[in-house]
């Protein structure tokens, strides 16, 4: 039978709406709660800080929303993007299983993460706003929107976590070349910084620190918001795209996943591919599974609390009902810097807790590997991230080998690695430290959670 | 009109066959000599450092040469390419122009370079070598010759300019992920690295000293071949994959170039991507020019000596007949490292001798201006050889606004820059420093030539 290496869409063929998961959940997510009265707030109280058109994505319970033409003709930059069928990675593995992966990290940004970015920058910019602050992690969503907001004539000052900002150069690098500010964070230009510095002067930061610091400084100026990369409604909305277009990829192919996979960080990328799948699943019987990786050393999915908690640091977000370690709780400088996050966005956590997703976690030295191995038998050198999925691909397909049966996997490789092979390196020099959380060290982290009420 | 953005094709419209340029050559190219003799040299005194099947591309006179299944196989894994009109480009520079662009980095060694390593790791391993050795300047041969040997189960020694390796760690940290060795050159390793040393401790290095080191090694064991990464017909024959796929895109775009342009170190992207235009030229009357942009600092086309003249630096090649500036010639250490040659192709040569192709040398820090403007508009930051290519594109915009006429620009963008961006860096910090010879450097280059008659 003749190999079909790439499925790949035309433009035309690229799909023109979003799809919106909430108007097919069978328990619909709770609402954000404002901290002070511990009330659903209304979509006006987050005007402060985002432009009314992403609000309103936010609250959707549209089941598609049109992507509007300017966005379009961005995303025909890089998109549709391209899915491989991994057959010299089967063949490494040895395995019976059909492995496709969906590249997101083809585009300016390495990642999945301009599929937001772009739409955000667009939005902000129709409703005149000059200046944007944001975080980032491993710096790959601070350089995708760096591009979008040069793209749209918009400033952007990125707080990067400064164990990625030591770890990643290149980023900032990227990111400044796309004419972006980027400040490690913990920083002293905020109150929510200095704060973290006093007490721990050599704060590693995370990614709740740096949504803090970014809030703190979008709230201070009328013609500045706040952009978020992960998490929130509408950065999974946008994400969607990818799922979308997998799908049609996956019929263009004659086939169809028994299980779909991505790694979590906030559930951007995980959702993005997934929900389309979910979808197809609640309203046409499909039956695919929808499977999570996350970090040991940051399991909120698997080893967290469902609950409603902050979604930065220093509690400027309303309460988000969400799977958390808590909002002070500091992850282990793994090199996937995405993967450091306190929480899980809302409509990942309501669909794991209805039992609709599943969620696995894994320590990095066994991710690196799966990585290296996929770098050396696909080419493509992944995005630290982006080795999570990757090892749980490897569990499944071992898995039906010793089952004896033939799975079709597919994977969201969300980015390339690039920017972080000196985490390879330490992988090779075997310097990659395991993290998995005691019970002790979850209950404290859990028992650390201060709320308002 | 609708704006379409990226020209794809399908696995199956991609070419089967390289396209061999010395068939529809007015001139056939001279050929080598063997150093003692001064006599031509058969194609057997090359079977020590090259495999059989190569050394007959390296003299073939077909038009066409069949590209084996298992080379289509792994092509496939990221051919055909993609075409992008760059209309973001296009209206950041304000002009009435066309200009298109293949992108060549979107593979996993980020560059032009795997369309031979794939075909010259392949011809290797049927003949039974164990292991090869190479060069690599900046670093995106080096990468592309790795992942190739590691597929197809050959140890690969890197030689790497010493100056990339310091200036670009990326590289050789991808080079190890994909399971290559990598050696700073020049290097104690060998005869040609040790007398380099001894003369100047501190040599920057240069390729032609790299590939004298690689040789070198090669000879000493019947199971290593030597493999090079530019210069040579067989070669600059595999990248002619991208033209042949260039014809159709452009044909798909209902379009037809008015120029091509490439950078230029050895010759192998620039002819890649002119020599099929080239051939409609010859052959079919079409009338495109072929621009070929080469550093200042290295102006071997526009400014260097059409001779007989030595590869490598330590004279361990046949005498080729190319411009040359001499094989003990090292250039200023510009970050665009693949341009850091000597001398040039002997397709190249003889074709700019005989008038089908033009040359233009720039200086860096124009073209890393034109880089940024690019990174900014398009999306991809491009490797500091291909910032070459877009000065020139900038160039042929700009004189034909000045006409008043609409040209169509096609350009080869060879790689990507995403381990080259401390030169990004070095360009903001303004400490990019231009390098022209003068005249009377050009003279003192050339009159140091020692060649054995």
């Amino acid at each position: 039978m003749k190999k079909i290496f790439k499925i790949l869409l035309s433009e035309d063929e690229m799909p023109r709406q979003w799809y919106n998961i909430v108007a097919d959940m069978p328990n619909k997510p709770m609402p954000p709660l404002d901290p002070r009265t511990m009330k659903p707030i209304g979509p006006e109280s987050l005007s402060a800080i985002f432009p009314m058109e992403l609000i309103k994505q936010e609250v959707s319970q549209e089941r598609y929303i049109d992507i509007p033409e300017e966005v379009l003709d961005l995303y025909k930059t890089y998109r549709p993007s391209p899915m491989h069928r991994a057959y010299n990675l089967e063949k490494a593995l040895g395995t019976k299983c059909k492995i496709y992966y969906k590249y997101e990290g083809g585009n300016y940004s390495g990642s999945h993460k301009a599929n937001t970015a772009i739409p955000q920058a667009y939005y902000n910019k129709m409703e005149g706003v000059k200046r944007i602050t944001t975080e980032t992690g491993a710096g790959q969503w601070g350089s995708a929107m760096s591009f979008a907001c040069n793209y749209f004539g918009l400033e952007l000052l990125v707080f990067m976590v400064k164990v990625s900002y030591d770890q990643k150069p290149g980023r900032k690098l990227m990111m400044n070349t796309y004419n972006a500010k980027v400040i490690p964070s913990p920083s002293n230009l905020t109150e929510a910084g200095r704060n973290i510095l006093k007490n721990n002067p050599d704060s590693p930061g995370s990614l709740g620190i740096a949504i803090s610091e970014a809030i703190e400084m979008a709230v201070k100026d009328p013609y500045t918001k706040y952009s978020l990369g992960s998490v929130l409604n509408h950065v999974l909305l946008h994400q969607t795209i990818i799922g979308q277009e997998a799908i049609l990829q996956m019929e263009k192919a004659g086939d169809y996943p028994d299980v779909v996979i991505g790694c979590f960080g906030g559930g951007s990328n995980f959702s993005g591919i997934a929900f389309p799948f979910l979808r197809e699943n609640l309203v046409n019987g499909k039956k695919t599974r929808l499977l999570t990786i996350e970090p040991s050393s940051c399991p909120k999915l698997s080893r967290g609390k469902f609950m409603y908690d902050f979604g930065d640091t220093a509690g400027m977000t309303p309460l988000l009902p969400m799977y958390t370690l808590g909002h002070n709780f500091i992850p282990e400088k793994i090199h996937a810097g995405g993967l450091r996050y306190h929480g899980a966005g809302v409509l990942p956590s309501q669909l794991l807790k209805d039992g609709l997703i599943e969620v696995k976690a894994k320590m990095q030295k066994e991710c690196f590997g799966a990585g290296v191995t996929f770098a050396r038998s696909e080419g493509i050198i992944p995005a630290p991230e982006s080795t999570y999925a990757i090892a749980g691909v490897f569990d499944e397909a071992r898995q039906a080998d010793k089952e004896g049966i033939s799975k079709t996997i597919l994977f969201n490789l969300s980015g390339h690695g690039h920017l972080d092979l000196t985490a390879y390196e330490k992988y090779f020099e075997n310097n990659l430290p395991d993290h998995e959380l005691t019970c002790a060290e979850i209950e404290d982290a859990l028992s650390k959670i201060e709320l308002p009420v």
